[in-house]
């Protein structure tokens, strides 16, 4: 990403300092935030540094990047150790040249605290080379293929946000959009014995999904909106709602179809302002939970999930891209009917 | 409230019907909510009517008044029995002619279930004559007299806000606003053992109230802003924080001062569209709580924490009018240093 476009380039290696490794990506997912940062990177910056200023807890936040500066995004990667840092090569860190692994997209060192992906001392996935922590790396078990390995990222938001819900099982559930997001949470709503699980696509590629992943029942809202379905089923008040569209206007829409008493979580990024009704919100006592990420606990059970076979991503793999068809299916990704995850292989 | 505008006037005489009483007010609140009413009624009679509509638990709703015809505003009142519906009077009912009651501001008859003070077939506390349903009136005890009896409607909002947070006893919690919601949000969290309590606002009458309330800390959010007070006191995170202010931009104000996982309680009723940005509220895992009024207990509960004097409400009776006074005391309550709660005595 450079000037606000994303181009093809040769750019220096990055170098493994005290405690980091570096890996060779396999494969890295294309997600959504990455096309909201090409499109709102200003927006971006400015109100995820506003909330670290904010944060008001002591946690160190991830430097902003420089939007003037380059930045290599992807933070939804496999990749393979090919060298290690100079205070590991004697193997005493967890990982070995030739190991597969995952990380949570963060990195640190003398440097600060980084977002891989969204930095511009740290590449993310969709280029050839990235540094991380040895630490923070977990191996891929099993003989998992990096491709599927690639979803643990994306599908470790979904299984967060539901343990961040007040979902009970047995309960219905309702997901409004199923692109990777919504898709990730149904799938972690199915394993939590949410039912019925009720998804509303425009898409019916991605309705095809949101079945394949768990969905009781799939509506196009243009038909059939989410809550006739939610009524149609004899679910009962209060209703959780997961709002994974994250475009201007969900909230709202969501709120007006929230029963009364219901919890919305808002999983979905809408980066602009967004206009809400209040007093919509305070008439039926609403709850707005807002979700972000995972902690590690919840990304290592994804990866366990999907090694195991317990969880099985690959319907979501749409497309695969070289480095040159980043741009191509980030156009693609716009027009979301054909396509649920493309994933990069820069090899 | 006619055309928009408060007029004093001579209308009908209600008549109690069955299960009814018919009431003289002795004294009512007035309420920032009939103020927001007076100035943005369409707004009002139309969100409430969407979650009305949208409710969708099968709990009936008040029919919306129609703000084509008259409306006689008042809510938070205490009054005494003046005559019994045609099938009490053989005194089948709670109550007989003479005592002095409160009522949940709702009433129901064959002719549906309506707001009292935002119907036109159920006049509220700013008249001389209401209808009340006798099963819904509690006996005012102690001989508490009428003015403190009707701060228990405002006093109820307080203590249902509270109870509807994750606010536990010990902790630390913010209130945004020292209105008479934001006193009664006060007076509870003093009662939940909330420790400190930090309170601003911009009126020095107000701050001085919410210092009386149990607030320990209360800031001029012009010198020092709340986030300020409270980290200056060595409050862990989360926060639980009270939005009673209701002007637009509070919510989002509110959102950039809460830091990683606090919970907002919104209290304040904003009437307007507002904008916000999700992405802010995204970054720090923020929780929504809207609410709205109290149940039977809670009502029940506040009146008798004030008629057996643990609340003592009468500091924030800051002044009484005629019926004849209410434009004037809706025109002062516009520019809030001056007062907190005016009390309309009818009689």
């Amino acid at each position: 990403m450079r000037a606000g476009q994303l181009v093809v380039d040769e750019v220096p290696d990055p170098t493994p300092g005290p405690g980091q490794v570096l890996v060779r990506t396999l494969a890295c997912g294309i997600c959504g935030s990455d096309l909201h940062t090409l499109a709102h990177g200003d927006l971006m910056v400015e109100l995820s540094d506003e909330a670290a200023r904010t944060a008001g807890d002591g946690m160190p936040s991830p430097q902003m990047m420089d939007l003037a500066h380059d930045v290599v995004m992807g933070h939804e990667f496999a990749a393979e150790v090919v060298e290690l840092g100079p205070d590991l090569v004697d193997g005493s860190g967890n990982h070995a040249v030739g190991d597969v692994v995952v990380s949570l997209p963060v990195a640190f060192g003398a440097d600060g605290l980084h977002a891989v992906g969204y930095s511009n001392l740290y590449p993310g996935g969709y280029g050839e080379l990235m540094v991380l922590n040895d630490m923070l790396c977990l191996d891929v078990p099993n003989g998992l293929d990096p491709d599927r390995a690639a979803l643990t990222e994306p599908m470790a938001v979904g299984l967060h946000a539901v343990n961040r819900s007040r979902h009970q099982a047995g309960q219905a559930a309702v997901v409004l959009g199923a692109g990777p997001v919504g898709l990730a949470v149904i799938a972690a709503l199915a394993r939590a014995g949410a039912e019925p699980i009720i998804a509303a696509d425009y898409s019916p590629l991605r309705r095809a999904l949101a079945a394949t992943m768990g969905a009781h029942e799939v509506v196009d809202p243009a038909v059939e909106p989410a809550i006739e379905a939610w009524r149609r089923h004899g679910a009962r008040s209060p209703m959780v709602v997961f709002e994974a569209v994250g475009a201007p206007g969900m909230l709202d829409a969501a709120m007006v179809d929230a029963p009364r008493g219901s919890q919305i979580l808002v999983v979905g990024v809408c980066m602009q302002p967004d206009t809400v009704r209040p007093m919509l919100a305070v008439g039926k006592e609403l709850n707005l939970q807002f979700v972000l990420g995972y902690d590690l606990a919840e990304f290592a059970e994804t990866l366990r999930r999907i090694a195991e076979g317990e969880l099985d991503v690959s319907p979501l793999i749409t497309g695969t891209v070289p480095i040159e068809g980043v741009p191509g299916a980030f156009a693609e990704l716009a027009h979301p009917d054909a396509q649920a995850k493309i994933l990069v292989r820069p090899a």
